[in-house]
């Protein structure tokens, strides 16, 4: 069977027991991408494992002689979908707020890649593993990735707050820390630098990317969006204006990664960033948002969920356990510390902190780089993709618990109408 | 570089031109998808031809070992947009008028049918070819595929009129018939049927998966589509609707083509119609258009012109001539013809005939099936996939000039307001 048509088939079953598992989620008072989740854990190895079905395996040639498999075009349709709810977590970003929380972000941000690091390769080595291995364990725990802590506060109307807020802002923070310590640690490990004139200078190239893109992005970004929407407005046409705003959020993706060497993620939530600060935000928000919610949204998490394989975890359950609990810890501690060293109140403390436990793709990726290079066994890296996906597991639901027992009540009650209708508290 | 990342520059690239040059259609008085399938001729092999482009060029595995293309990629999502197009036409259909356009809707179908397979194997036999061959260039000119003239309609506000909606009737009607005649070619042409028992018993399967499917579906279908909203409403989320929507339109393409053997577009296209008569289109044919207009349409038109390659015409200028006058001809005067003498008006009856005009993947699969199967050779082939795609380039702009002069001003100013705002004339 064509894979174009098995597509059909398969983004259906996401999409529906995404939103089913995710509407029983939220009736037991649970945010609902927690569900979406989960709905693909079922589909995933770990209980039914789709994709060794007999009319689901197997590649097939589609549009000529262009191979493509059907996991891999999922994959593809998830990392448009990160980008677009990525885009939409920056259109719903309050740009003052983010501004005036700027400074406990970087705080944040920073107390969040030297706990993990620091704690993971000390505790890791404690376990009998060398400290190289220890160190790139470390490392892996440093990445943040927000896209389930922005739906879930978004599930809860929670995003446009100081914590929520907080939380974007040092996730864009940590993507740079992240890889700055991520290329030095390659640099020290892989033997690329015989000595530590060309180690500095490895990372101060990485360094470099980064602040080439970041100052080109933050300099013509927003005159780049204004003057793309004042161009569109020539042209008429329907939905111009989505399609041009999601046009620019997937050039910044793409550049933010091709060129700055960061996650594909911080570029499209800088484009909806910018925009949120523009008048093409209020013409825009709501499209993206039916989009995210009722397409791109559950096709992303249930991939996640998808790609976790619970059985993996064998016989190194004691590493798991460990390397989890420095996952939590040290987000939670060290995030949740800097804010409250910065005069957050202990709630949306905790709340920074949890929020910044989920490691994402940037994780994934930084564990395949360490396994490809021989510097992580194969068993390690195993447990350190259940632990990635574990964290973005339990995030949602020590989110909730997180939050204040007197909005709790209220904000389930009008997640839905608030996600529906308002344009944001 | 890695394909997922890859394709959001396409995506963004691809959505951005089309838009522009659509744009630019439209301040011409000409339907934005005209300009829409004209990005994507400039884009593809006629002109720029992106796919071999270095940076774009050759496949990469993502997610584990699972190979993909970019090409393959995105022809995989213009699927799917062509797909969620079909459902957005059918969601947009006034089916009252649906009803009452039942009989003018099936003669158009079958002069569809039977004039441009009769005309069309007399004309190629003229030009030397045998009477397989021949036989079989009418029979890829039998096929109709309705996206481009329903995107063409909805830009003009035009889709609830009594042509469009006779338009959108007899194209399923054609899948139908052409698919009876299909199988009887192919059972005559490809000596699968020994005698006339067997080649009777063959079409009569064909015929029969059809009947079968389309009764489960009117019986069924709108049931499922009550049902599945109604348990909806149980639970909540934001935007459950569309994602329920959206996920009984992929249901029931991937089972129309699946299960009845029909085109995958003909299946969402009857999940919208049956949607439109029920409560819950209101609730989400405006977050559907938003997807279509900005991400899916643009998409799928570009894929169209992409995959047009003008410079294959080479000495063929002959066939490709007769071939393209039949297919247009064949159209307008088997589909008008029986439109006129159903009592329509002379313009009415010639939008109808032009509406019908653009073959689509229904063409192209039936001419790589003859292709395949050595009925026609290779130069005939690539003739008969620019006829398809240059029936699909033609028909926005003979339509737009079918339409009565007195509406045309009024209706090329109102086309951005209604599709933005109302909900149909």
């Amino acid at each position: 069977m064509d894979v174009s048509l098995q597509i059909l088939l398969v983004v259906a079953v996401l999409i529906l027991l995404a939103k089913a598992v995710g509407g029983l989620c939220h009736k037991f008072s649970m945010p609902p991408v927690l569900g979406e989740l989960l709905a693909g854990v079922i589909l995933g190895p770990t209980l039914l494992n789709i994709w060794k079905f007999p009319w689901l395996a197997g590649s097939q040639a589609v549009a000529g002689n262009h191979a493509i498999s059907l996991p891999a075009a999922v994959h593809v349709l998830a990392q448009i979908g990160v980008v677009v709810l990525m885009f939409l977590a920056g259109l719903e970003t309050d740009t003052k707020l983010m501004k005036a929380t700027a400074a406990p972000a970087f705080w944040a941000a920073a107390g969040g890649v030297v706990l993990p690091l620091a704690g993971g390769a000390a505790l890791v080595h404690e376990l009998g593993f060398g400290w190289a291995e220890s160190v790139f364990i470390g490392t892996v725990l440093t990445a943040t990735s927000v896209s389930i802590t922005a739906q879930t506060l978004m599930n809860m109307n929670r995003l446009r707050s100081k914590a929520g807020t907080t939380i974007l802002g040092a996730a864009v923070i940590d993507d740079v820390l992240g890889l700055i310590v991520l290329s030095l640690v390659i640099a020290v490990e892989f033997q690329r630098a015989p000595n530590a004139a060309s180690m500095w200078s490895g990372t101060g190239w990485v360094a470099a990317r980064v602040v080439i893109f970041g100052v080109l992005t933050f300099l013509f970004g927003p005159r780049l969006i204004r003057w793309a929407f004042r161009y569109a407005r020539h042209f008429q046409g329907p939905h111009i204006s989505v399609a041009v705003g999601l046009g620019i959020a997937f050039i910044f993706a793409f550049a933010a990664e091709a060129g700055g060497g960061m996650a594909a993620i911080t570029g499209s939530y800088l484009a909806g960033l910018f925009m949120a600060a523009s008048p093409a935000r209020d013409e825009i928000v709501g499209d993206v948002r039916s989009m995210a919610n009722a397409f791109f949204g559950p096709l992303f998490f249930c991939s996640v969920g998808l790609e976790m394989n619970g059985r993996n975890l064998g016989g190194q359950l004691n590493l798991f356990l460990v390397v989890m609990a420095i996952a939590v810890v040290g987000k939670v501690a060290g995030c949740g510390g800097a804010a409250l060293a910065q005069g957050f109140s202990r709630r949306d403390s905790l709340v920074v902190g949890v929020g910044m436990i989920p490691r994402g793709e940037v994780g994934l990726i930084t564990a395949s780089i360490g396994w490809t290079a021989g510097v992580i066994g194969g068993d390690v890296y195993s447990v350190m993709v259940i632990v990635v996906l574990a964290t973005t597991l339990i995030s949602p639901v020590l989110l909730r618990f997180s939050l204040p027992a007197d909005d709790r009540g209220e904000l389930v009650e009008s997640a839905t109408v608030a996600a529906n209708v308002a344009e944001g508290s």
